[in-house]
Parts: C-alpha cells; sequence; structure tokens
C-alpha cells in the first residue's frame, strides 16, 4: 500500500549498501527531501525530528518510510508545504484553529504549543483543528507536553480502515489516542490505534510471510481471516474484537476520538475521509491536543505515577523471560538500543527506496554501513 | 460477592412477591432505606435517581442491587451519609476537591456541577477528586453535561481485579470511562469498563449456569478459563484480552484512567484501594469530571454527531436480526422498554431481598406486581 513516486523506479541502486544509518544522517536526508519541493527549513527541520523520532521508537511504519507518501500529497499540490496555521476561535482554555492545509507536524506542533500555553494560565488547554495532513505518531504530541511537566494528549482522525460491530463496513479509522506524562523513572507514554491492531501490522505480517493472529482482521467479503494478504485487502476489528469480547468498546473509543477531531473542529469525518491509497484531494484531516497541568491538582505526581508504574513493572510474571512493562517502556528500551547501536537499522528494501528517492529527488543519498 | 447486612436474613419473604415494580416505588424505596441509616433527605433522594436509572438503562450490577452495599458502608460508619465535599484548588479550569468520605453521587454532582460552570467560563472545566465512595455508572455522570449540551467526561478508579498483561496479579480496577454528547436522534453515552468485560458479567454468567466467552477471565491461579466460577474466583483480562490482541492497550487506557484519578488526586490508587467485598476501611475512591463546551469550537455539533451515528446505524449489518448501534443505543432501547412496560423487571432473588431489606429497616417494602 505505499506510495510511491512516479519514475523513481528507474533509479538503480547500488549492490553494496548498508542497512543502519546515523540517526543524524537520516534527519538531515529527510530534511534534504523535503526542502527539495519546496518545504521551508524550519518545517523540513520538524518533519524530520518527527520521522526520526518515530523510527526511534520502533513505529517504522511511522518514520522513514513515510517520507514518500509526504512528498507525493506535495508534489501532486494537495498539502501546502508552506502553510501557517490560524486561529478561528478562541477562549480561555480552547482555541478551533484551521490548518490550511498545511504539513500535519507543523498543524501539530502550532496547537500543542498553544495548548501549553494555555495550561500554564487555566491549568488545562483543549484545541481542535481542522485542515490538516497526516501528523506521523500520535504520541510525540503529547510527549511535546510532558516534556513540559504537563499531561499531554493527542488525538487524529485517519482513513475508514475499522468496521463497526455488527458490520464489514469501514466507519472509522485506526484513530489513535496517546497520552503522556511525566513520572520518575521515566515518562508514561500510551500511544495506540482503537483498532486491535494498526495497519502496518497487518503490511508486516505480510512481508514475513506470517499469518495473522485471530481477531485481528476481517477480508474483503467480512469474513475474519488469519490470511495476511487477504487482511490487508480488508478491514480491521475494532480494540476488543468481536461483540463478544467487547469490540464494542473499541469501536466506542474510535468515536470518541472523531468526536474531539472531525466532529468538534467541523472538518471532514469518518466514512467521508479520502482513501489514503487514493490521494486525489486534500486529505483535510482533524486532530486535537489536549495539555493538563498536574501542579493544578495534588502535589507528588510524578512520584506517585512512577510509583505505580514500577509496582507494574516488579509484579510477578507468568514468564520470567517475558517482565511486565507499561506504556512508554518498549519504546523506551528500542530507543536506548538505538543509541547504543550506533544508528537505526531499516529494512534493505526501504534503504534501496530512499536511495532510488534521492536520485530522483537531486539530494545527497542517505549514508548506511 | 454480593454484600449482605447481618440480621437480615431471619425475615421470610412471602411467597406471592411480583417482580416487576413501578419506577417512582423503587426511586421511593431507595430513597426511605437511605434515610433510614441517617442520610439526608435530599442526599437520599439523589441516590435513588443514580440507581434507579442504572436499572433503566439495563446496567443492573449498579442500580438497586448496589442499595445494600451503600446501607453497610455507611452502618459501619465507613461512609458519612452528611458530608459535603470541599475544594482544595482552583484554577480557571481545574479543581482538586476532597470528597471528605461523602456518598459518592453526592461528590460526584459536586464536581460535575462544577466542571459545568467552569466550562461555561473558559470552554472547559477538568475537576479531579479524592475521598469518596463508589458513583454508581459511569454514564449518568458524563450524561449531566450532555443534558446541559456539553461534553462530559467521568473515570473513577475501583478495587484491584484486572491484570496486566504477561502477569496474573491484578493491579488496577475495572476503572471505567465514559464519554455523552448531543447529538440529533439521540445522544451519544459511551460507558465502558476498560476490562474485556465488567465484573457483574461474569457473576451473571454464573447464575445462568453458562461458560464464560475466551479471553473474559483468568481462574485464581492465572490460567485462562471459561468456567464462569472460576472466572468470578480469578481476575479480568483487559479490553483486548490476549497480549497478541493487544490486552495492553485496554491495561494502558485502564492505567490512563488511574491517572486521572489516584494520580492527580492525590488519593489510594491501584493495589493500594480496599478490596471491596472486605469493607474494612473507607474506600477512598478517585473521580475525575469534564466538561467542554461545543460551541467553542466549529457550529453544528449535535448535527454533525447524529449525522456519523445515523449513518454507524444504517451501515448493511452482517445479520439483518442485528442491526449496528452506537453508543448509547442499547441502554435507550431499554429505558423505552421499561417505560413502555410500565415498570422495571428484576430477578425475584433481588426482590426478596428487598423485601427483607425493608422488614431490618423498618420501611415500607417495594412494591411488585
Amino acid at each position: 500500500m505505499a506510495v510511491t513516486l512516479e519514475g523513481k523506479n528507474k533509479f538503480v541502486p547500488p549492490p553494496d549498501l548498508g542497512n543502519k544509518c546515523p540517526e543524524d544522517d537520516v534527519r538531515r536526508f529527510i530534511t534534504d527531501c523535503m526542502k527539495a519541493v519546496g518545504v521551508p527549513q524550519e518545517n523540513a527541520l520538524l518533519m524530520a525530528d518527527i520521522l526520526v523520532e518515530a523510527d526511534k521508537r520502533g513505529h517504522y511504519s511511522h518514520g522513514l518510510l513515510r517520507t514518500e507518501m509526504y512528498l507525493a500529497d506535495m508534489l501532486k499540490k494537495l498539502c501546502d508545504p508552506c502553510a501557517t496555521p490560524t486561529v478561528l476561535k478562541e477562549n480561555a482554555s480552547t482555541a478551533l484553529v484551521d490548518g490550511n492545509n498545511g504539513l500535519g507536524p507543523v498543524v501539530s506542533k502550532f496547537c500543542m504549543d498553544l495548548a501549553i500555553k494555555k495550561a500554564r494560565e487555566t491549568g488545562i488547554g483543549w484545541i481542535c483543528n481542522r485542515g490538516s495532513n497526516h501528523y506521523g505518531i500520535a504520541g510525540v504530541w503529547a510527549m511535546k507536553a510532558a516534556e513540559e511537566g504537563m499531561i499531554g494528549m493527542s488525538f487524529t482522525n485517519t482513513s475508514s480502515l475499522v468496521v463497526p460491530t455488527r458490520s464489514v463496513k469501514p466507519v472509522l479509522g485506526t484513530n489513535p489516542i496517546a497520552l503522556a506524562a511525566p513520572a520518575e523513572g521515566g515518562n508514561f507514554v500510551l500511544d495506540m490505534a482503537t483498532s486491535v491492531v494498526a495497519g502496518g501490522k497487518v503490511e508486516k505480517k505480510v512481508y514475513e510471510g506470517k499469518p495473522l493472529p485471530e481477531n485481528w482482521s476481517l477480508d474483503k467479503e467480512g469474513n475474519p481471516t488469519t490470511d495476511a494478504k487477504k487482511g490487508l485487502e480488508g478491514f480491521l476489528l475494532p480494540l476488543g474484537g468481536a461483540e463478544e469480547t467487547s469490540g464494542y468498546k473499541g469501536f466506542g473509543l474510535g468515536m470518541m476520538v472523531e468526536i474531539f477531531c472531525g466532529i468538534m473542529s467541523g472538518g471532514t469525518y469518518g466514512p467521508n475521509i479520502r482513501d489514503w491509497t487514493k490521494a486525489d484531494r486534500p486529505a483535510d484531516i482533524s486532530h486535537c491536543f489536549v495539555a493538563i497541568d498536574p501542579s493544578c491538582f495534588a502535589p507528588g505526581f510524578e512520584s506517585r505515577l512512577g510509583d505505580l508504574m514500577n509496582y507494574c513493572r516488579n509484579v510477578q510474571p507468568v514468564d520470567p523471560q517475558k517482565p511486565v512493562m507499561v506504556a512508554g517502556d518498549p519504546e523506551r528500551i528500542n530507543s536506548e538500543k538505538m543509541k547504543a547501536d550506533g544508528g537505526i537499522t531499516y529494512d534493505m528494501s526501504l534503504i534501496e527506496e530512499m536511495w532510488k528517492l534521492a536520485k530522483y529527488l537531486g539530494v545527497k543519498p542517505l549514508q548506511s554501513v
């Protein structure tokens, strides 16, 4: 389902490319690609930061891999690389923002900065926007607030892929929920699709030639399937899976995200959002950003949260080889591994695609060993 | 696991009791019971309203059935029927409240009223409290905001019953999330435990003599079980079930609820909360209440939400006998059925228990036909 730029494939990558890339050069490469299609320096650097952060955290489906999708939208003039968001309506603690069809991360940074500012003044800031584009992993925006000592939340709507319980017609996207909160011993970072799994995980099973676990996907006729290819052509079940195991709760959470995004902002919502594999019109994605100042409540927030997280990490696991982890731990472990490795390791196929992309855009290829 | 008052069982109910009760008399009966143990009139009426609303919506585990649990805590002096909450800390959009060990619904009404007031002034009100008791169904508090044209949310922590992914030791309660929002054609009301199912659903399977669906429960040794009795003695899985089907997401949502409740308010949290079957000390439950004014965002909120909900209701179902429903629909259907029936129908065993309770407390028994 990856977006491919026409004409890129005439370039043939050399056979001796490596697949481990220094973090700084991945950032440089993405920045160069963005600038090559007209993204201003400041926005290009932001795009690079957001995508590299996703890779470091192990969410490869939202990192370097997505560069081409962003470029394709800009080359087709479906997204404006230079746009800056505007505030349409404002109250002490809230704002409605128009992203003016700018880059998702540009709109998101604007909105989360505003949420944090309002949280400093009134205890909480709640910002909804429309007119945006793909914003990367939901977690990074929530983490921006946590870095400032705040509780941060971020939500976004996305193209329809998830079926409501009892039907096989997709109505909602994988509509993620992210919540980050500062804690002693490492921040809490929940970053989850409201489907059983994100679409990228089904795609990964196809590449690996493995079957899907039960209760992930339906084929395009709406039958439950463990065939990864059929699942990829089909639809995702909401978190909880079947009706018997409360899949309607996951669908309800997806609706909650859509209420915070398209319904509150007045943007496109639910089944009206464009198919992300067919970029034929602006995406008009809506997001929602929240910052809450924990110092407005009981003192000692970070200590209590750290205590509860450590309690979870230390409860006896069923399998001693698989300790209990708290939201944010897998990503922290991944980031530390990348640092120790001295670079980010990618699939060779992505490295080759990025080499072709460099030639196509006329920018310096990604360094790899 | 029902709480029973000692000495109540010496009363033997007559054999000719009916099991359908006029709504107004259920309200009268609960009010009388509350007043019999020293609850002031105003608080007793509120308790009755909240419990009757749960029954009408079909959440019998949180209605008349719970009357005895509330009475037992008050008779043991573990909960103060006369307490009024106090604001400990306040900002333009936030407040920290001490429930002073008052009745859960009394504390909750105080907090949600304050959230709505702040939302009128600043666009949003976010209130956390500690020092409360069981607050009934989460949904009714969110609905209070929706009745005022606001988006309402309510969260509460509860006694530990839910295991983290990879362990068999319960750390969190069923920590519910409720969100209500005004919509044309009937409000959206999501009211869900963050476990696969609430504990009451396992209890119901025991009464019915039916097995549990897979992925609901673990036995007390931590093995997956479909034996309802073993499940009732054991623990609940978080929404999503096993690790393979993303149970860690449900656990992460339970953590989010605990962050909004015990962690933000400075109350008791996670595994430190008392076992609800052993009421040996005050519960010190924390809740969180949020009201958001949708008029601070794009005009037309109720119309857009109604449109999306109707779209969901009208998508083709797999089984024409089972149409797609949106959060709030099953409860609305149940309430309408109760109204058409001219009363609330209970299990005969509950009717008999309530007859004994009336005799024990010296109040007029519940009318039934």
